[in-house]
């Protein structure tokens, strides 16, 4: 099976070309690159794993990138959510180019398609566009990846592992939000992306459910340290993401939608209870523990673990990116 | 079961009555009926038929909306689609009183969620609405009515079967589309709020496929008429559509809506090919004809008959709604 991934270099594209080339199904996958990232380190990386890469700029001439996608059985975007111009389009080529299965970037917690995070709102656009194109599309959704769920400890023991530390126990820290682990994220995608079922349909990713207070305690027993919690009630996260669409309105730049971007996602994640497989089923998901039930998962447990011995990989480590937890410290 | 309705006494409300009313299954029907149209003919009728009435408005206090719900196990929405506010209000109102299901007014074509039909993307925008409070519910499309879809016979004879006969051949005439006879929509709804496999999911009710030059055909061979086919090229759909959104653009009332929903309805079922079985799988939608293959629908050859026949009612009969169909004038 032929998998070309917009973004391969990212977060969620690590993932998958892992995920990928770790499984037992036979993946050729081809990277779309950038013109100005073909030499990046990054890149030269996943070519050592035995990705192709194809430099080409998703903005550039229609044929050139249909041409690109011609022999490709699916096609992933994973470029960043604010890259909404580069998406559509890249769907419309995938569309023109005959691929089979076309997996849009969501990647993110459950979460209804309208009134909740306007990063939902726009990602369900472009899912609008490849539906009035009937382009073949499976959407994936992944709960909220262990990776950012931490908070940091007094002593500064695990900061090198938190690029992004949790700040804010929201609501009452007693609500659950289904967790998975970055890493799982592409192996799930590797099952999702063969399989028949999965076919123009949503699946829901997702490894444990956790609160924000087990996540704590879960922390505390393993480090040996009293972690804080910063707790914000369930008003004042409504709060925030009042100011956040206030400000927003005034300033609709990436700049003006991050401080909207984290207090909602807090709604979604911990106030609400969006992020859980009863919720994504009622939003018509397939469910990956019915799917997938012999699926190993790493387990949130072991993951602390990983953490507090220092074993750890970091998300975001570069900070570069105008990512949503870059929201975290401002809020 | 407990049935409430609201528009219980319009096109679709009716059908479903009847529907229910005649369902080997025991349906308990509570009409929801406007304080100023609970003397109304219509309103009689369907007390007569065993319709149970309660004067309300939607508009009016929450608490008695929810009061008057509270013990419902089903609550069918088929008011007009330009009523938003209330099907806003009555679906919160579902909400707040525990209703099992909620049935959405869609009723219409399988049609994309958003850049086809601006009535598709308001319905969308409730139902969107709904998967917010997480509001059980079942959306029902139903393809387009047996009753709006034959074009006059050149001798009139069967005009008064047709409040609103169809004017146009839109396309090349040979793209299929799914038609439902309306006093069949109410016996599919009675399959399906009785239905466990629907809750939370979209479903297709339709009866056959026929291409406009099909219906067209069929009519003359039964009419012994020749009927003149209007002929109106995609390119011409597609200006009517730009010209409607110009025109609603400076008049976003009903009256600058019915020019843009005329063409856009053509679009949708005759030249995009939206409605039909294959894509609404495509969208998500459950088929009637995979859950319930014993059903029995009136085949549109005999409805044709009837209609020739002298012997079909017609639909829409009073013209006082400001409904789609009524645009079909000023084409």
């Amino acid at each position: 099976m032929k998998v070309a991934i917009a973004g391969a270099t990212g977060e969620i594209g690590r993932s998958i070309v892992d995920g990928l080339m770790n499984s037992s199904a036979d993946f050729e996958i081809t990277a779309l690159v950038r013109p100005s990232s073909i030499d990046k380190p990054e890149v030269k990386k996943i070519k050592s794993q035995g990705v192709s890469t194809v430099s080409i700029d998703l903005l550039g001439p229609r044929e050139e990138l249909v041409k690109a996608l011609s022999d490709q059985d699916v096609v992933i975007c994973a470029v960043g959510f604010y890259l909404t111009q580069e998406q559509y389009l890249l769907a419309e080529a995938a569309k023109d180019a005959g691929v089979k299965r076309f997996v849009p970037n969501t990647f993110g917690p459950s979460c209804p398609p309208a009134g909740v995070m306007l990063i939902r709102e726009m990602k369900e656009e472009i899912i609008n566009h490849i539906k009035k194109m009937y382009l073949p599309y499976t959407v994936i959704d992944v709960g909220l990846w262990y990776q950012i769920t931490l908070p940091r400890l007094p002593s500064g023991k695990i900061d090198n592992a938190l690029a992004f530390p949790s700040s804010q126990v929201s609501g009452d820290g007693h609500s659950p939000s289904s967790l998975t682990d970055l890493r799982d994220v592409g192996k799930y995608v590797a099952r999702i992306i063969a399989d028949d079922r999965t076919l123009n349909k949503y699946v829901f990713a997702h490894n444990e459910e956790w609160t924000q207070e087990q996540v704590y305690s879960q922390l505390e027993k393993v480090s040996g340290e009293k972690v804080p919690r910063n707790v914000v009630s369930q008003k004042e996260v409504e709060a925030a993401i009042a100011a956040g669409q206030a400000a927003y309105e005034s300033d609709k730049s990436m700049q003006g939608l991050t401080g909207l971007v984290y207090p909602q996602y807090l709604n979604c994640e911990w106030v609400r209870g969006d992020n859980l497989p009863g919720r994504a089923k009622y939003l018509g998901y397939l469910d990956t523990k019915e799917l997938y039930p012999d699926f190993e998962h790493v387990r949130f447990e072991d993951y602390v673990h990983e953490v507090v011995q220092g074993r750890a990989v970091p998300v975001y480590a570069d900070r570069s990116m105008p990512t949503v937890p870059a929201a975290d410290k401002s809020a």
